[in-house]
Parts: C-alpha cells; structure tokens; sequence
C-alpha cells in the first residue's frame, strides 16, 4: 500500500536541517598550500600597510621646501646625499639641499617629504641632481598604513581563501594558516540497475552517475568525500553499509532507495538506525522525496536516485551545513537576481529549481534552462551554473521575467536566501 | 641613465605571448579525483540517454488502448502480469488486459506504452488493479535518447570538470578519464626588502606576498606552483636561481626587479638566459614594467614587485598560455559588462585594470573597486572578483557607466576578451 508523506516546504527543511551541527574542526597548513580552503580565524592587520612611508617609483626623496621656486629656467641644484636600496634605511635625517637616491618600495628617509621619479631628473654625474620643477609636499609617497590599519578585520573567518587573501596571509606573517578541517562526508549508492562506470551497459541497467557526481559535489563544497561503493537494492545489505560507514564520516549521503516504492527502504534504515527523520518528503521539484536524519552527531542524507533531484538536494540541504562546519556565516548558495530569456511555461504547484545557466549582456544578469527539465536528467547539470528558483504555486514564467537564481560555482554564499523569493508570475 | 623603453599596447603583448605554446600533456585519472581538472578530449555520447525508454515513477506500466473509456463511474479491472525491479527487464511481451509493476528507473516491458503512478491505483489483491481514468499513449515515460541522443558531443575539451560533467563521465563509462596534465610553473621572488611569511617584521623591509599570492594564482589557474624561494637584488644571485628553475618548469614566473632603476636586473638576466625578449614595457596600470621572453620552449613572467601589479600581469599574460596548453579554446579571463557602482575620476593615460568586488541588484551588474587603487595595493586584491578594464585615453568614470570587466574566479573564461572594450566616458 501507499504511504502518505507529507511535504514540508523547502525552507522550513532548510532550517530543520540547519539545526544540526557537524563536527567544526580546525588544522594548520603551510600557506602555500592554503589557497581554496577556508579560514578558520578572522584575519586582522597587525601592523599598518605599508608598515613605513615608502617609494613607489625608482627616483630621489627630497624635501619639498627645497624646490620651492624651481622652474624651466630657474633649475636647483641638489646634492645627492646617498642611495637606499630597497630593504635598506638611511642612517640619518637628510638636511637641507641634500637628496637621497631611492629604488622602489624603500622607506622614506627622516627629513624627505616626497619623491620625484628618475626620469624628470637630471644626474649632474653621481653628486648632484638638476631639477626644473617644483615638488610637492607629499607628492609619490604610499604612506604608512593607506592600503590598510593596523587592527583592522581585513578578512572574516569562513572566507574562501583566494590569491589575494592568501597575499595578505603572507604580509601579516602567517606562515602557517588555521584553516577549517575538511568535513568527511559519506557516499553510498544504491540501486539494482546500477553499473560501476567500468562495467559495459546491459539491458535494464545504467551506470551510477549519482556517486560520481555527489563526490564532486562534496569537493566543491569545500569537504572530503568518501566512496563506500554501490549496492543492491536489498535492506540487509544497506543497513549494514550504512552503519558502518556512519562510524567513519561527519555526513552520510545515500542516493536511491527514498520514494515511495516497495524497494524504497532508505527510510526505513534510517529508523532501523534509531535516527531521528527530520522530513521525508520536501514541497519541491525535483527532489521531494530528499529524507533527512539525524543520527547522534552525524546527519543522514537519503536523496533521491535521480540525478537532478539528487543534485539539487545535495546543494539545498548537505552543502549548507558543510560549510557552517567550516565556520562560514554564509553557508547557503548565493541568492541573486536574474532576467529569463525564455518562456517558462509549466506550472509549479511546488517550489521548482531549474537548471539553468547565466550569461551577462549589456549589464544584465540572463538565465535558461540548461537541457531536459526532468529529474531524471544529467545532461542539464554539467551545463548549469545556476538554479533558477520558480516558487510554488505560480502558473509559469515569461521571458524577460525577473526571477531568483542560486549560484553553484560561487565560494562567497548567502546568509539565508529563502527570505522574500521573486514572486512575480503571470 | 634611464633607459627608454617603448610601452606595447596590451592587447599587442598578450597576442605575442600566444603565440608561445607551453608543453600540453594529458594523463589518466581516476573519475572520482577528476573534478576540478580540465577535459582533455571531447566527451561524445557513444549511446542515447536514457539507454531505453524508462518509468520515471514508482507504478505500472500499461497499454494504454486496455484503458480507453475508463471513468470515475467505470473502473477497468486489469492483470498484474508481474513486475519488473530497477535493472531488470520484463521476459516478454506484455499482452492486452495486462499491466506490469515497475519500479522508478526501470525499462518499460514491450507492449506496454505507459505508466500509470502507484498512487491513482486501487490495488486488488496482488493480481490485479482498477483504474479509473484513461491512460494517454507515452505518459509517464522517459523515453529512450531524450536527455542525451548518440553521437552529441556534450562536453569541450578544455572544459573545467565540474560535479554535473563528472556525472556525465560515468554516464559514458569513464572509468579513468583523460585530463589535462598541470603545467609547471616556477615562481621566483626577488628583492632585498623581502622577508619571509615566518620572519619578524625588521625596519624597510616588507614580507614576501607575491609569491605567495601567485602559487594561488598557478593553482586557481589549472597548474602546479613551484616556488623556489626569495631572492635578494643580486644579478649573480638570481641568474643562477633563474637558471636552474628553468629545467624543471614549463614557465617561470619572477617578481620584482624589473623597472628602472639599478637593481632593477631582470630584464638582464633574461638576456643573459639568450632568451627573446617579447616586450618589457605595456601600456596599462598597474604592471607597465611586465616584461616577457622566450627561452626555447619555456616563456619568461618577469611582473612587477609590486602585488597589484604582479597580479594583473598573470591574469593577463601567464593564465592564458596555461589554459591554452590545458587545451581551453577559451583561455582568456572571461569578458562581461557591468555598470560602475561609483565614480571612478582618474584620467586612464593608459589602459587600466582596477581591482574590484562586483554585486548584482535587480538584475543587474554593478562594480565597485576593491580597496586602494595603487600598484602596490595588496588588500584590493583580496576583495577584488574582477577588474574592471578602463582603456587608455579616458579621463574618468561616472557611477551607472557602462564598462567592461574581467572575471577572476570563473572557470569559463573567453576566447579573445580585447576586441570592442567599452569605449564610453566622459
């Protein structure tokens, strides 16, 4: 017989599996290897930059009331005092009438007050320097401190560390870096039709695209997958994969096995496990039938064995609690707006997540379904870098509407995107 | 005395950097370490996907003809003539007043030309079923080829393996798949006033960023960093170390040394290297001081030492001779328009590329420059999601202008970003 499930709407699913937590751990690299991970500590300027006034060009620091009256026809003569090289200090104040030569990124000396680039100079042989201008107070200096204060948060925990974060992680001397740890997240998947991607085709029967697809996933999210293998639809055989592999990850995401079928015992493992099922049933398409338990500490994943709908699930549901372990306060995937460049015509008695790809033209941001809107569909995922959000209850969409989309490639997140979904429809 | 040097238009110095070609290799890796690498041939559906008409649903699949004249007032009563589990198939054809349980996923039986949900019917016993509606010819079928039809080259090579192309791999058997090799790349940091990450901060000198912010760069881009340290500004020194790092990388990447001054000795040791020296001055900011050379098969990155210029000379010069060997038609940092969210007054005597954070509101896509706009600016950096490309011969920006950016984290990219920028201003 058939069992009732209730649908529960996709945000109030969101927020029941947002309570759970995954183990947050930390753990030091080197910096070179820091790059695509996540910072797991503010990182605050702990000392101006630049840290001194220094040269931006390769010239001469003078002090500028010495040029005061310079011209075309009336050059001063300066005499150059010394030279510092990058690294270098000069030892003393520079007095009056005195110039010191300077390369790039050198620290002003004591007494200058500007520099004036090499090639508005005259070398009068290695003593002297002619100029036929005034200088500025002020004028080519990086001050201390312009690019950034001491004391200031320059970069918030939970940031995806990119080149220039990993540059500024240098500049405050952090050789090595506390990054949040990988969450370790399980993959099973299960299905009697399922081929391994070695084994030939048979009739009945199609590879396992799922495992591949969610260890991908996992990756992208930030974490470390681990591949249990495929299984066959048969209870014993699950349950016993299952507890096992619960015992060595911080998530467990099995795809298949979840609707409402007589071979659909995903659920019923769950509850074998004494876990404690938050929905089985979620108010969208594709991926109702996306089950979510937890089970002590760790959280379990039944998405659906269906391609699109389990990719939608894993990025709704799994990404969003991965990165909250990796202290992100912007866990979700990026909210932004969008314009449709074609009709969308069926209707949505649920929230639908429609892969889709963006491109920009003239400034604005355009979105289309990418491939076959189908669960069952694999070819729209690899061309989607979004999903455009249809909510339920509206009849289909025009070209030229403005809609919601959810980034998939993007590492800044959302702080909670469900709030105020575009709910314009014809 | 000043040497003169002879800015190249950018787009001149990128077109003579393509023309050098880097070591373009492939190797095979295990599907599930392939995400995140680059295609290294076309991915062909070598058969149709779905493999063979499917039941999208948990239900029974019928012929649709036994259904006709069906209604809420009458039931036809029909035999369940077995069923048929994911990955099996039915042993025969199924014969008129027949149906057949069939599980989500499995291969709808001959004879049969529909599928009807377990939840519109009345099971009678385990032999038969009363349905009472009709059933339309190909209802709830996913048919054979209609996500993936033979043949169809569904992914480029070149293609940033992403968790829907890697679902697609194993759809197509890709056990091992091919990708492309990393190319090397050698990052040498030279300057006096350079300390390392660990070092304690000492009067005039700076920490060591660039290096650390281009092995970032390397990885972001597809390949492998080699870093073989910091260097002070000695020409003997740094020839060596250029010297030995050559025999190891497909390209090598210098920072620092390569302006005007005395110690600025880069450029000489690229001669001394007998390397062909393409350009060692461009038209744009900040990075005018690139300089560029050909040693055989290898190429020669001298940037600048100062970070915002030693980053935007690799986004510009080095990421596409890597994307190219890593066979992308699209190399280039991907092109798209956006409107100036402030004002940006600086004359642009030459092309500039400022640093800067884009956000879309209403659809649209604003940009703002990210922190200090100077050369030696390292916090721009780490905020910065594009450059904004404001061509040379300009004299400022007004917010709402129409200009072109280049997208810095993007896995797309573009194949040849240069032609018709944004010409607007004032």
């Amino acid at each position: 017989m058939v069992e009732k499930r209730k649908p529960m709407p996709v945000e109030d699913a969101v927020r029941a599996v947002m309570k759970q937590t995954l183990a947050a751990e930390t753990e030091m690299l080197p910096l070179a290897e820091a790059h695509g991970r996540m910072l797991a500590e503010d990182l605050t300027a702990d000392h101006d930059v630049p840290p001194f006034n220094k040269s931006p060009y390769d010239g001469f620091a003078v002090r500028s009331e010495d040029t005061t009256g310079a011209g075309r026809d009336r050059p001063v003569t300066l005499t150059v005092a010394g030279e510092i090289g990058a690294g270098s200090v000069f030892p003393r104040p520079v007095e009056k009438g005195e110039v010191v030569r300077i390369m790039t990124g050198a620290e002003i000396p004591a007494g200058c007050d500007a520099v004036v680039m090499l090639e508005l100079v005259k070398e009068l042989g290695s003593d002297a320097i002619e100029l036929k201008r005034e200088i500025k107070h002020h004028d080519n200096i990086s001050f201390q401190g312009e690019d950034a204060k001491k004391g200031t948060v320059l970069v918030e925990k939970g940031t995806f560390i990119n080149p220039g974060i990993s540059a500024l992680l240098a500049t405050f001397g952090f050789a090595q870096v506390s990054v949040a740890k990988k969450p370790r997240v399980g993959i099973i998947a299960t299905g009697s039709e399922l081929l391994e991607a070695g084994e030939p085709l048979e009739p009945g029967k199609i590879r396992n695209s799922n495992a591949y697809m969610a260890i991908a996933q996992v990756e992208r999210a930030g974490g470390e997958a681990v591949y249990f293998g495929k299984f066959n639809d048969d209870f014993d055989d699950c349950l016993q994969a299952t507890t096992e592999a619960l015992q060595v990850v911080d998530a467990l995401i099995t795809t298949g096995g979840v609707s409402v079928g007589d071979y659909d015992y995903m659920p019923a493992i769950f509850e074998s496990l004494g876990a404690d099922v938050m929905f089985n049933k979620v108010a969208m398409r594709p991926g109702s039938v996306t089950t979510v338990a937890a089970a002590g500490s760790k959280v379990l994943f039944g998405l659906s064995g269906n391609p699109s709908a389990c990719y939608v699930g894993f990025e709704l549901f799994v990404r969003p609690l991965m990165r909250t372990a990796m202290k992100s306060s912007r866990p979700h995937l990026k909210k932004q707006s969008a314009f449709l460049a074609m009709d969308f015509p069926k209707a949505n008695p649920f929230t639908r997540f429609v892969r889709a790809s963006s491109y920009v033209e003239d400034g604005k941001v355009y979105v289309k379904p990418a491939g076959l809107d189908k669960s069952g569909s694999v070819t729209s995922i690899a061309g989607a870098d979004v999903f455009i959000v249809l909510p339920g209850g509206t009849r289909g969409y025009e070209k030229g509407m403005k809609v919601d989309t959810l980034l998939l490639e993007d590492t800044e997140g959302s702080e909670w995107p469900w709030s105020s979904i575009v709910p314009s429809y014809r």
